[in-house]
């Protein structure tokens, strides 16, 4: 029997602000090869923010009400610190460039280091590397549409 | 009752020619998070060899005799087509490099389009960074010791 | 008869503070290729500025007055919005690094996705690849001259 | 009226072995900002090729027969003295990666300096930066159909 | 006689908020190839700081008080300014990354070009790579342990 | 006094066929900080050469003839075998950009590990960065002049 120890679980950190059908890539990708996955909002009070974290929360738990694989929490901790605390053995995350490939790899590093957790990476799929939450946010305060770069189901809402 | 469809099995493919202390580890720490992991030395004729490919699949049968969830074999066909023969979802790859970064994610867009198998990445531990067959076999060839190169047990044979 | 509707016409956003020896190169260069190009000065009030966006506008109708193929305007939108009320097809851009081809692959992707305006690249020459607005105003900062970083006409006034 | 000598021609050099949807996506886009383009099929004798040099110019020629803004030839010279040759001012090229982008920006660089001739850049599109002539060849030879990556309308003849 | 003119001195600017492993290995491998290093504090008031810059002085003049070929002092002005009246004919700086190398080489090409004065480069050791001031600070917010991340014998004081 | 055990000798490895205005500008730059530099030309079978291993050895003699601290020789063993024989603390390289940056790091690191040789880097120059034997080499085959690429004085000659 599979016990709750052995479930592969990974949290996938990040700041979603907002999630994007990159985001839901992953996150789809992913569940291949995990039991579960916790969607975890950081709170970086240093960066200036569009949707409130608390917003962003609720999207996610409406996207994903009826995946039970799929979890949503926010956090104000060191991402090793969360895992641990959620169970997790693995942190997920994609990278779409050589620039976010230096950037993952110094972190994951740091965070095998100090804590053994491991860094799953999967590579954003060619069509989707391009979309970025920054970009998406750019659209919105022009007044775009941005439902391109957005997951189906997904309602942006503040 | 987990079945072998739900297994989650990966091929690990490579040149190997030799096998080094930066593919052990990614092969001890892929086995966090894989149910078994097939080492798969791909046979081109094209480059020349330090090591036959037979030789290479001994050394490494030895190697991991002692444990079942890692299994050897030579082939010369598409990597996706081995993986669908061995039943693996997944492609194992490290990642050292930038110039590692881009040519790992263009084979792995192309398998994915293809076939659907998944490649997972992990970022190859700082301190194996600098370490490649293709250093080992240099250093090989000028009478050097690769001890430190090489992963604990591993015996080179000719 | 050539009408307006099929002159090659280009925006060449950025942020020109202040403009220098690189970006007139580009423009040079690209005239070989264009029309018209409409040199434009983003707004951005997040960013601090060293010389105000006014001042940029005049040190640089100053300095292209005698050319009329080349325009200059200030703008606070998308630039693709700015391209089409140019009846401009094409974004001009200069890459120096891969940072900026990182960068400029990204914002290019996106624009030709939501509008069709195609961003079309130059090679910053190897004698320039070093010079940027950032670095210029770092040395007006402490006093030092700049001259050989700015174009020839170019006077630089507050 | 505008003479040939005005006209705005750009060569498109490379290997094509074969001609992949990617290089047809630059050709259209290219053709926006050029009158005429002139495909420039390298012979280089030191790399093994898949189809014949012939095959490549016929495949072309084909491809293309009914568009007169496109030629097709192959040449055995640097590439600077053929743009002479065709009374082209600029070669175009698409970049994919970091790795390309540095090789190309090596050879402009070198380009301009021995001849004035500029290289007028496109970024490759997303959904196309995986896909090269190496990778068709890879899958030609183990008989996997490769049609999508190839443009609509090119017949693989040998 | 080697008379003070001749001496190799070169100057190591810097943040170091804090000061890690990674830049005392270098000070200590950049010793073999150097006379005297001074390790020059850059007082930056846009950059918000975890320790003040008397702090930083204060803690590596106790650090390399016996080592009488290290000097250490904070400075406010440009870079190569400082060098001449140091008479150091060098600065010397790490490069752990392709993001470390695209950002020094730009600062370093503009420093010759300006003053003359040349960057010396070494690249940090494979164990270090991951290891920077700024993830040193982050680990201290969270009350995490950084010994491994520090010098021995550099004590963290405010 | 200071005897030969403590001069700063440098070897600068590489093929140097032909030697060019980078490499010059290097060992000129170099000399600011090393006693001697010995040019160590690597004899390489399995790459094609353009110039003997004696053209080049004797074209380099030629060029240096009247500075008594640049040494000329070719080698057939590990560099840093040779670095030891020739009283060499350190081993000199250049970096033009990414590509080489990941190459030299690796060879860096490797060289460090077996021998404790160092690995002192400088920058290419920007106007140097496209300037390779490879393309000066290309440039020969198809008959152009390749001046402006050599140092003053360096006569071709087979």
């Amino acid at each position: 029997m599979k016990t709750s120890l052995n479930k592969r679980i990974a949290i996938f950190p990040g700041t979603f602000d907002p999630f994007t059908i990159g985001h839901m890539s992953l996150v789809e990708r992913a569940l291949n090869m995990l039991d579960e996955i916790v969607i975890a909002i950081g709170v970086n009070e240093a960066k200036s923010q569009y949707f409130s974290v608390d917003e962003r929360v609720r999207m996610l738990e409406d996207l994903f009400r009826s995946n039970p694989r799929v979890k949503v929490l926010s956090y104000n901790c060191l991402t090793v610190d969360l895992a641990r605390q959620c169970h997790a053995g693995f942190i997920l995350r994609g990278i779409r460039s050589v620039n976010d490939f230096e950037y993952e790899k110094t972190i994951a590093d740091v965070n095998r280091k100090i804590s053994g957790v491991e860094t799953l990476v999967l590579f954003t799929e060619p069509e989707h590397t391009h979309i970025s939450s920054t970009i998406v946010r750019e659209l919105l305060r022009y007044g775009r549409s941005v439902d391109e770069f957005l997951p189906d189901g997904l309602v942006l809402s503040r």
